[in-house]
């Protein structure tokens, strides 16, 4: 191959002028798109919505990006930070081709154009913001402060992309981006791709000048080498300069940019250098408005946080602002930029790249295209193992049967050792240093942490080229799961339960770009987001209250029923279930919150797969209800903790009551709860009926926030029977039963629940409701002079299982 | 006064030695605190939890910080970045005898002693983070993150306060903590206190290196040159180094800070200096777990990640793990320390700053204490007046009568501006650069921006004492004027409603912060914490679906109910009578709903009180019931534009079903829906039942998620026939009324529902709903067309409000 010609900066900026032309269209106009006669008030829509300001620079660096990628082929994505610049990027995608290719009836001509513009912010159109609407984007505009963590994200193996991010300076303000500017030490130049990031110093943000533009050039300059990086910058269009002085300027910075990139990965990949490199970024000082009205009203736009929006707001009404809009439009040329039909003329062909080098049509900007389903190792080597006698593993591992002790999240570390082996490029864990906490270490079997910082002989498990990467920031690990996902990978978040809040903004952003995508019709299925929450509010026992929070499911049901699955595995062997299939879907965001404590193994791995696809099961062994007779208490459990607590209080009541029928029901697929008509794996009201009931009371053991169980059920026939226990907000350092106490999700209260709701029991049994009262007291006490729990009600200790037999039998 | 003596080093040292003692010891013992005997098994504690790693700097930091308020009578707080060293500000709080002065029984000798060391993390006792139980404290050590901007809320306004920060390397990844650093910027040495950041460099968090730790020397000091400060390194303590070199340098360094921070106010406080200063920082780097543990195991502890936690996890099984206890905890020398009855020896008094110099007893970190409550300003002056014909502000102001436009945020800025008038002093607003988006802007009038980096021409609005804090951080909002209310103060926060969920986490921990503060008896209250979120999710016109979430309400509302009040002030007016209970409570989170668009003013300033005071009412003249009877079915509305939007449907009803008695609800109160068990402002039984019937259908327009009504009003008599209509995360870039339709609360969809609903009209009235689906598919059509709503769906145009009369009358 022949290296192609040089394009000529003259062709950069008359695409540049194109692209400003087509912004500014979008902005304002209805009609007469080529202004082909002066414009009218007809011609201006009614309400005029978008943001100018950004722009211009967002157009700038695309120009001179496309030079970049047809002068070297370079495979690169772009990344618009203040992407609610985004008619910016839809008039590069149209001037592209692309947009014309995805949405034919936006074609390239006068009718084409027309529609460009009127579909703008326009009812029934594309939003404002870059979103799963614009080709080319992952990343949403709306909130800002996420596109540098989606660049490192897309980045990571995938050695032969650069992934070019524009950053606002007010964007760089915010809490995500100040610590993402970090991420370049997790970065292999060896296996991974190169982020470019393009700091657009316009100065302003919406109503204020931005903290770094007005701090002084050496600050600036320090902060970035500070933060790892070579800096350059390039100031420009200040003062009335002629652009063609700045398009000299920024492409000379920007090929020097991509050829430090090319050398820092020759040098790392030829295996001479393992140090970290300072990776290039640009800071590109440019006028907020640049090339818009420099004077509106007497007050001045350009250059100032007047122009963030739009600049001449009373178009309609003053026709000086009219002529001011003819003005602006007629300054980009737009004669010699599009021909009588409207058609983009050849002479900016040469920067327009090829095919999939398009960043709009890169397919790494549409990873479901590239996304290749994971191979999904066997659950039966790492599973717990309930036959009696024998087990695979050896003599006597099977021994235990029913109950076997196991820490759930540990067994899953297991299988997720074997999954990184079988998907050594494809699939990443993420996490803010919780990844040992969470009992996932037999990861480290297989891999490492990421880490091109300095290492020491006494670190573990470090490597510059590990699967997973831990970062103390929920916001980091999230946006990088969402940059590997959206470029079409795999891979999975652990954090604590409590502070996944942290992210819960993110996660709503991430969950309305899921929406939204799936309504693009060009658009392919990505691999679905999964959350791993550990370290769950019933067993904080040494970090206290600010780490009991089971609130971020109350979060997420929230979001489009499309796209939430909330899962709460009571078992080692569940959770691997459940852990496989949310591994395999598509297009989801799934929670999981499994304990890491030791905990019983309740279901063999079979009746486990029998139990995730139900979603939710009558145990029929953990319960004392006789077949063909209808139950006199339902006894409900989701989540772990709550489901052990639960049995114990049906084995109470089984010695202390005999002729009492409890059903004994177990929910692992939260959603299942909900009507069908409100959610897909919403349970019939008949079968919902048939196992809670229509009449008979239901005590409730639930993980979470007891609301959030009736907000799910209370369309439910059965509703107002549904008695629900769980976390009210008290906590503290304690015992694991003293916060189970604390939140009346014990046994013994459990236990005076069903007695208070059963009819014929409430009285007969008011001596066993005091003896369960006492016990809590004597329970209470017991940690308080011993400073643990009593040793009978430690887990599932003294819990008896059903018979070997019936294991076999289930 | 003569200055008094320096404090000799070995002063400093012992002291530190000591709580380095009692932080271990509260780490491990139950029992034998003086160890006047060899440890035994039973002195142990059952479960060993707590945080050591950190704990040997905190301590360190600590009594180097004593020594400078002894020398210099400094008035100083210490804010514990890594607070799960909790055990060691406790230490420090029982040396300073604030500690025995708080809490009696545990007092300074061997048997409080005792107590001290069981009660931490034991049942019953104290929490293992810095808390609000720990004195001196205003920052949770469980949420990382948070410290540096709690430290510059505490420091504003506060001009002889210096607020010393110690920041985890660990902390100093996350993404509030990293962008914090910039928060220089909005400091006055004039008018504020200072901050001195002194970053704990030890190398680790919990199984990991640090960033920071892994950078280069000069990587690391070029980053906080460019975060504007003047950044100092002291290293020490590694390869056995001997601790009184490292007191040496780091009371020379900390010396040296003083006297910078001294002359950087002097130099600003004389007049001279206006240039922003470099502010002193100081990186500590010391050996994670230092003076603890080498080895354990064969295995390197100190000054690796593995000194996280309990560095000897085996002591009551291990006898090795509890003769190294034995010796490590007698490496302090304790018998130099403590007399023989446990009270620290008089050695130890010349470290020891007096009364409230304390840091342990600064009356700073118990802002109650210092809290005067706000002037506030007569709300008379701004709201909009209703009486027909000529109002206060002139001849025919007041001439629109009920339904007269305005912009509530508009009018409650103008209140602000009073409010800042009246109290120039110890009340501020923070907002993420939304403060004039949010129309807020009257308050200009009387201050501006506070901000110290460069001041342009062009600007407006900037000052070097500005009471309003802006940057695109919600994070840094939310800290600030935590920071702020903590230290006795008062605040606004502004933000949009969509993305006030990037503080989800910062609510949920403050909230706990106020939740815990409670029980503990000498923490004095503080103002609330006040959110004012507008651009909402009904008027983001322009912004799309990224901006379309109101669930922080559902995410409020899970924290204790002794806390949350949440406010949907209809009109100005409300709002008026809503942010001024607001902001002279105390101890609470309120959170105010309220839009910035023109909207029809319902209520004069006299109902708006009655109904802030009811927080639901009946609104006789809105609705089309008699006296005497029962109604048909009961219209409610929460919210600004649902109560239009139900109003138009009930006039729509008025004409087309004369007969029908609707009752028309407005709830401004949130909390007013639930039971009066569940929270302090629900409305009592009979009370609900009577508003809300016990049989008839109650049309409910929310403002928020539909199942947040069903959460709050599922246990109420007449449950099963509410129902609600409001946002279900259906959302777009389109016109307001488009966005209603979308969501099926648009007066039609109303009407249609009302039919629906009321058995009798089912039938009867077919034909008019049918009509309304019409009128729905019409207005949509409208938008398609026009890119705008019909004229007579905008807002409350055409809406007939009460007569005159019945304003006078109400
Ligand atoms: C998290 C978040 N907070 C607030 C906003 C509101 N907002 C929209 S644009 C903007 C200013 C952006 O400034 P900058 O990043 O400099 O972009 P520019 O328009 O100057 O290129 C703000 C604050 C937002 N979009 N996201
Ligand atoms: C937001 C948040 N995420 C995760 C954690 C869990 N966590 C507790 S301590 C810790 C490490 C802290 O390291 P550092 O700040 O360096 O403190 P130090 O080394 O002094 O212990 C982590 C990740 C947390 N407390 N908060
Ligand atoms: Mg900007
Ligand atoms: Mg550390």
């Amino acid at each position: 191959m022949t290296a192609p010609d040089a394009v000529p900066l003259s062709v950069v900026d008359s695409w540049w002028r194109a692209a400003n032309y087509l912004s500014v269209g979008q902005i304002y106009l209805l009609d007469n798109p080529l202004l082909k006669r002066p414009l009218k008030v007809d011609d201006i829509k009614p309400r005029l919505l978008g943001h100018w300001g950004t722009t211009p620079a967002l157009n700038f660096i695309y120009a001179h990006l496309n030079k970049l990628i047809v002068e070297r082929s370079s495979n690169v994505i772009y990344i618009a930070g203040p992407g609610h610049g985004g008619p910016g990027v839809v008039a590069n995608a149209w001037l592209d081709g692309t947009y014309s290719e995805l949405f034919p009836q936006v074609s390239q001509n006068g009718e084409g154009m027309r529609r460009l513009f009127r579909q703008f912010s326009f009812p029934g159109g594309i939003p404002s913001h870059a979103a799963p609407e614009t080709p080319g984007s992952i990343n949403e505009g709306g909130e800002l402060g996420y596109s540098l963590v989606h660049a490192y994200g897309a980045a990571l193996d995938n050695p032969e992309l650069i992934t070019a991010c524009v950053i606002g300076d007010g964007e760089a303000e915010t809490a995500t981006l100040a610590t993402s500017w970090h991420l370049n030490k997790f970065l292999s130049p060896m296996t991974d791709g190169a982020v470019l990031p393009i700091l657009n110093l316009n100065g302003y943000k919406i109503a204020n000048p931005t903290v770094l533009a007005r701090i002084p050039e050496h600050e600036l300059e320090s902060l970035f080498i500070g933060y790892g990086y070579s800096p350059r910058i390039v100031a420009g269009g200040f003062d009335g300069e002629d652009p063609m002085a700045v398009h000299q300027r920024f492409a000379d910075t920007m090929a020097q940019a991509f050829d430090d990139i090319a050398t820092i990965q020759r040098q790392a990949r030829s295996g001479g250098e393992t140090a970290r490199a300072a990776w290039p970024m640009v800071i590109l000082k440019t006028p907020k408005g640049w090339t818009g009205p420099k004077v509106v009203d007497g007050l001045p736009v350009e250059n100032t946080w007047r122009a963030h929006q739009v600049p001449l707001a009373g178009v309609r009404d003053n026709p000086e602002h009219l002529a001011q809009l003819q003005e602006w439009l007629m300054s980009y040329r737009p004669g010699e930029l599009f021909d009588v039909h409207g058609k983009p003329v050849a002479e900016l062909a040469p920067a327009r790249p090829a095919g999939e080098l398009r960043m709009s049509a890169n397919p790494h900007a549409n990873g479901g295209l590239l996304r290749k389903a994971l191979t999904l190792p066997a659950l039966e080597p790492v599973a717990v193992d309930l036959t009696p006698g024998d087990g695979p593993s050896g003599p006597g591992t099977g021994a235990e049967g029913r109950g076997a002790v196991a820490e759930p999240t540990k067994v899953l570390g297991s299988w997720l050792r074997d999954l990184i082996r079988l998907n050594p490029e494809t699939f990443r864990i993420f996490g803010p240093d919780e990844v040992a906490s969470n009992r996932l270490s037999d990861v480290y079997e297989v891999t490492a942490k990421e880490w091109q910082g300095e290492v020491l002989e006494t670190d573990e498990n470090l490597s510059h080229d590990g699967r997973v990467i831990e970062i103390l920031s929920e916001n980091l690990a999230q946006g990088l799961l969402e940059g590997y996902l959206l470029t079409g990978r795999h891979g999975l978040f652990t954090s604590y339960e409590a502070f996944i809040h942290v992210v819960d903004s993110m996660f709503n952003q991430y969950a309305k770009w899921l929406e939204s995508s799936a309504k693009v019709e060009w658009r392919r299925p990505v691999s679905s987001f999964t959350y791993l929450l550990s370290s769950h509010v019933w067993r904080q026992d040494h970090n206290g209250f600010s780490h009991q929070d089971p609130g971020f499911l109350d979060h997420v049901v929230n979001k489009q029923s499309s796209v939430v699955r909330v899962y709460l595995p009571p078992d080692a062997n569940t959770l691997l279930v459940t852990a496989e299939h949310c591994l395999a879907s598509r297009d989801y965001v799934n929670v999981i919150v499994a304990g890491k404590q030791p905990t019983a193994s309740l279901l063999s791995l079979e009746e486990a797969r029998t139990h995730g696809a139900r979603g939710l099961s009558v145990w029929e062994w953990a319960g004392t209800e006789r077949a063909g007779q209808e139950p006199d208490v339902v006894v409900a459990a989701a989540g772990d903790v709550p489901t052990v607590e639960a049995m114990a209080a049906v084995q109470i009541l089984k010695k202390e009551i005999p002729d009492l029928a409890v059903r004994f029901v177990n929910v692992v697929d939260l959603m299942r709860l909900q009507e069908q008509t409100e959610h897909p794996h919403g349970l019939d009201a008949a079968s919902f009926d048939a196992v809670f009931t229509t009449d008979k009371p239901v005590m409730f053991a639930f993980h979470g926030y007891p609301s959030l169980i009736h907000r799910l059920t209370y369309r439910r026939t059965n509703h107002s029977n549904i008695h629900v226990r769980g976390f009210k907000e008290m906590g503290t350092t304690t015992t694991p039963f003293d916060m189970l106490m604390l939140n009346d999700l014990d046994r013994f209260r459990l236990v005076m629940d069903v007695i208070r709701r059963v009819p014929r029991l409430s009285t007969a049994y008011a001596g066993l409701s005091q003896k369960m009262d006492d016990e809590r007291a004597a329970h209470r006490a017991y940690t308080r002079a011993h400073g643990e729990d009593a040793p009978d009600v430690v887990g599932s200790a003294g819990l008896v299982f059903a018979s070997e037999e019936d294991v076999e039998a289930a």
